[in-house]
Order: structure tokens, then sequence, then C-alpha cells
């Protein structure tokens, strides 16, 4: 039975991985972005010291690993496979970039089991295990340099998962802003004191307010701020001794 | 000059990094997107063969990198810098997601240059260093883990500036913005005077300049209004007879 959570029925499947610290730091990666469900095809070692290292607090990941001997074994169950690349291919699948893979990975994940197929580290996935994926998936990237190491890899697809399946979540904080009375008052203010210390002559007044306002506009000041900088502006222009 | 690939005005900046694998995961991240500059503040062991090791074949951005003392050099020059985290913070700095943060940063290296700022591997970014930065950037993670590795970090948020600056977006128009040095001489200036005028005590300064630079900092301060702004200060400080 399918977890409601989108994201708790997506696997991560690493074919043939070479560098347990490369198992490691995708645990890591998944985890950061709430995937849990790791299955490796034949890993070159696994478990292993170095896989735990890297993956930092992500060790439980690793404990819940699934180690298969084929690609068939480890999408058992899986309605929709992505096959993940750096590399374009000339291959008949269905080619997304991982944003738009990411979204169908979702959509099916509400309901069934979905998976991300990634490759050796050296000679990426094998046209066979291309074609057992349902479309194949590509990060955009440096044509010069695509060699994306593994877990940033895993690290992109998961973070876009994590958008697709959340949304983009960081709460702009939005402060409370000083009302127009206040703003306007300040702006009074200010030009009085320009206008007594000479900085602004009143008969050529030119852009100066103006151009003030439009940079104070940009700050969206809030209430404490707009007191703040007219204690500033008194402060400074309290008539001192020479 | 800025180039007109604007992947090529945007600094990587890595402060005070622990470990130099990062160091060359991170530059290895960042070419694989088609980015080529990157600045180190105080890293622990540069050049290191642990660096060129992870770095793969992004070993000339490496050799191409600077190091710095301090964070305001490695900002010299820069109009828009984001602190990127993958913390939520308890400060008022605007707060931007990975993607809205790619998009500002693409935008203003069309034509000047953008920096990406990230902290130690430990403890993040300071509370000084993000203060030093025009807007926080945050990755979407999962609330109970956020812990990405500080080269997945580099690695998506060099994704979305890619997917940014190639993409086939409307483009907005972007004043030209002030200088890192002219901000921070600005904010020195205004320190300045309001110590003279017993505004601001030096030994007891409480959040008054930190407040003050994100104020301005939401302004998003052109050059000429940086001289506006320091020449009404000084105007409005000029002693008068009583």
């Amino acid at each position: 039975m399918p977890d409601s959570d989108p994201l708790k029925n997506i696997r991560i499947v690493l074919c043939e991985t070479s560098h347990p610290g490369n198992i490691g730091a995708a645990a890591r990666a998944m985890k950061t972005m709430g995937l849990a469900k790791l299955h490796l095809v034949k890993p070159e070692r696994f478990p292993d010291a170095e896989a735990d290292w890297l993956a930092a607090r992500a060790t439980d990941v690793l404990k819940r690993a699934h180690v298969h001997d084929t690609l068939d074994a480890a999408l058992h169950g899986v309605a929709f496979a992505v096959a993940c690349t750096a590399r374009t291919r000339e291959i008949a699948v269905p080619q997304l970039n991982a944003r738009e893979a990411a979204a169908r990975v979702v959509e099916v994940a509400r309901a069934q089991t979905a998976a991300l197929v990634f490759g050796n580290e050296t000679y990426g996935l094998t046209t066979d295990e291309v074609n057992k994926c349902r479309v194949l998936a590509t990060i955009p990237a440096n044509p010069r340099y695509s060699a994306l190491n593994l877990a940033a890899a895993v690290q992109i697809f998961a973070y876009e998962l994590r958008i697709a399946a959340r949304g983009d979540e960081v709460h702009t904080f939005e402060p409370e802003l000083a009302a127009h009375q206040d703003i306007e008052a300040f702006y009074l203010h200010l030009e009085t004191l320009m206008a007594e210390v000479g900085f602004l002559n009143p008969r050529h007044p030119k852009k100066l307010m103006p151009r003030l306002r439009r940079l104070f506009a940009r700050a969206r000041l809030q209430p404490e701020e707009v007191n703040l900088l007219r204690g500033i502006f008194k402060a400074l222009s309290r008539p001192r001794k020479q």
C-alpha cells in the first residue's frame, strides 16, 4: 500500500556503483530531500565504512538499503522507472529534463511506486538498463564537461523531486510595512532637515526627493526602521558647536 | 568589463572551508554547470592533493581560484552577493529560495559581477557574513535533516544558475548596482557620523548597524544613490552654530 507522501514511494536505484563513498554521499543527498528508499544493484563494496562515513547522519538510509543482483529485481513493483543521466543519448526512449521527469515521477508516486535509476560512475547506464526504464531524464549541463559526480546527480534529482512534491516551501519572510502616513511624515522630516542644512534648495529642489522616494520605496521600510532613520537624521542635524 | 555570458560573471565564494575535498568537489560541481570563478576565504588547506583528486577534470577551476583573507576582499567588485544556506534563519534579510535567487543573480550577472557565498561545513555562514550579502537564499530541504554537503549545495545552486541563464526568460530591467566596497565604505561613513553625534555608542553598538545593513540591502542601492546618501549624511552632520 503506497504511502500518502509521494516522496516515500520513490526508490533511488544505483547500478553497479564502484565507490562505496558515492553510495554514502547519495544516501545523504536523498535524506536531505526526504527520500529514504535506496536500492543497490551489484554494488562493488557494500556495506562499507567509507559509505557510512560519507552518509554523515543518513546512515539509516544505508542500513535499510536493499541489495539486488539485477535491475529487474530492484524494479520489482515499480510502476514508473526513470533512467537518469547527464549525457544526451542516441536512444529512442522518450527524453525529459530532470525537472519534467521529477514532476512525472511525483504524479505517479502519489498512488504507486516510482524509481530513479543511476548508472555506474565511469560508464553510466548501459543500453539494456535504459531500456528497462520508461523515460530517460537528463540534467542540463555544460556540454564540454557534463560529468556530474554520482551523488551530485542524485542530489539534483532529489531536490527536483522535493520541489515537485512539496512546492518551493521557503517562506519569504514578510515583515510589517510602515503605513503611508508615517512614510510621508518621514519624507517631510527629511526634506525639512535637508533644507535647514542647505543640502536642498526649496526653490530649486531638482529631483532630490523623487530620487530618495524611489530608493526608500525599494527598501519597503518597516515601522521601526522609519523611526530609526528619523532618529539618525535628527541626531546628525542637531546643532553642535564648531 | 563583464562578459556577455552571465555564468562567467558569477563567483562562487567558499568561506573558511575545512576539508579540501569539498573545495575540489565544489569546483567539479561548478564546471559541470559552466561556472569557473572560484574564490576562497581562508581555506584550511589549499592547494591540496585531495582537492585536486575530487575536482576530477575541473582542476583548471582550482588552479585559477583566488584565495582571500576576508569576505570583503572576495566580494570586491561584486554588485550582488547571495548568502547560500540550507537552514532557514531568524534574520530579516530578504529570503528567497534557490530558484528565485538564481534568477536574480543571473539578471544582475548580465551586466555586473554577482557572487554566491557559502559558509563553513560545520557552522555555516556567520551572521556577519550573511549581513555582507544582499539576500539570503535557501535550498528547500527536509526540515529534519537539511545538512547538505557543501559541494552538493554548490551543485544545486550552479544547476539553478545554469537553467536561469540558458532558459528563455523575459529579461527584466536591472539597474546598475553599487559595488560591495562602496557600500561598505558607506556603512563605515554612516557609523562614524552616528558615533560622532552620539547616536551610536561604539562600546554598546547594539543592533544598529545590522539593522541599517538589512534596510539598505533591501533597497539594492545604485552607485549614485550611495553618493547621494553620503552627501546627505555629511551635510546633516556638518557642525553648525547653535
